[in-house]
Parts: structure tokens; sequence; C-alpha cells
């Protein structure tokens, strides 16, 4: 189990091996997508076997959508992008998480999605601590 | 403007074109993406200007979700898919509106997205009432 994570609940390997931790929030860890061609936050509902959204409590439903928006709101300032798009697919890891991505005209795949496309791009890792501190910041 | 709409709202010319009416929600208009490859519906919701779903006031906020949920359990149901996809992207219609697509093995581009894949493929007249019926009553 990760340090700081709820009882119960073990984060999918894919996903711990793709983003790093961010911060908590009330429902959710909320992580940094180590991918540099986009500015790309993943939110983690705390809740062991969660796949749907409709499949949480209408409590933690509410509570999902206060924490992404806070998180949609907070990147879209701090990145100064175009557009938010965020997704709940679960394709590939049925672990629900809900993305978070600042797109801006002219990005890697505009105006096509951030998903399955290309091979993910690691930050250096000045670049990914001075990212996840301006997140911070702005939330 | 469309018969049934809110007062000052337009439907996006591109979503008119895309997809049809099913039905009026609380907050949103309930719309069938004609697009056979996979079941897919669109939630619109009826304000003017709405971008971003953060840009909501906190009540429609909820309503959305609310909405977006009782829609995807209720196309999971009633298609029998393996997973909902969710997503807001607004990267060519701006107009703010919320994808909810049913997703099995083996669909065009799993376990892939389903936007910017290929080009749309619309229903035969018969088959698009008969999932729009489908959908009516499973909600």
């Amino acid at each position: 189990m990760l340090k700081g994570s709820r009882p119960g609940f073990e984060l999918d390997r894919r996903l711990d091996k793709d983003s790093v931790q961010l911060m908590w929030l009330g429902l959710c860890e909320l992580r940094v997508m180590d991918d540099r061609r986009w500015p790309w936050l993943i939110l983690v509902p705390q809740r062991p076997g969660a796949v749907e959204i409709h499949d949480l409590t209408p409590l933690d439903q509410a509570m999902l959508t206060f924490e992404t928006n806070l998180v949609s709101e907070g990147l879209k300032k701090a990145s100064g992008c175009l557009k938010i798009n965020t997704g709940a697919l679960g394709n590939v890891v049925r672990q629900l998480h809900v993305h978070v991505v600042a797109r801006s005209e002219g990005d890697p795949n505009w105006p096509g999605p951030v998903w399955g496309f290309g091979q993910r791009e690691p930050y250096r890792r000045e670049d990914l601590h001075r990212f996840a501190e301006t997140i911070r910041k702005a939330l």
C-alpha cells in the first residue's frame, strides 16, 4: 500500500508507474501524469474496487465532481491553456481514475484526444517538480 | 432555435448535424450520436455560452453529474458493454457537451478512444430509432 493511501486501497501498478503523487484531496489522490507533451493531472478516488463513476455513492459522485472541477479550474489558470479535456475511460486501467488535461492549439495531436496517441515522454526531474509546484500553488 | 430548447440557447451546428435529439433531462438535452460504430450519447447543458464544466454554477455542476451518471448507468445496462467512456473535450465544438460511450473489447479502436478515430458511420433510420427507444426505456 502506498504511503498515505486509504486503508484497503491499492493504486493500480500502471497508474503508479506512469504518474507521480501530487497531493491528497478529500476523496481523491491527485497525481501528475509523467508526460511532458501536455499538462496532465489524474484524480484517483480512494475507493477500493471502483470502476465506473456511476457505481460511486451519490455523495462520492458529488465529491468527485467538486474535486475534478477544482483541479480543472486550477490547471486552466496555471497553464493558460485554451481548453480543458476531462475524461474517464478505463479501457486499459480499470481502476477508476479521471483525467484532466490542458490543451492548446498546435499541441501534440490537437484537436484529437491525448489518449492512445504516440508514446509517453517523461519529464526531466526538475521540470516535473516545477510543474507540480505550480499546480500546488494554483489549487 | 430548436423546438423545445431553452430560451437563448442555440445548439451548435456540428452537434446538430452529427447527432439527433433523444429527450430532455432537467439541465441537459440528451442526444444520440449518429454513429453506429459505438452506442454513443451526448448531454448538452442548456446554458448559453457554457464551455468548461467548471464554469457552470455549483448547482448546475451537480445536476450535470447526476444526469451524466443516470445516462451512463442506463447505457451500460442497455448495451451490456464492458466499460463506459465519458469525456468532455470541446477541442472541435466549443459548446459544452459531455460524451457517454459504451465500449467493449474488439470494438473499433478498442482500447483507444472514440474521438478522432476514422469516419462517422450513420445508422440506418430504423436502427437509430430502435437504439433511441432502447435508451428511453432504460432511463
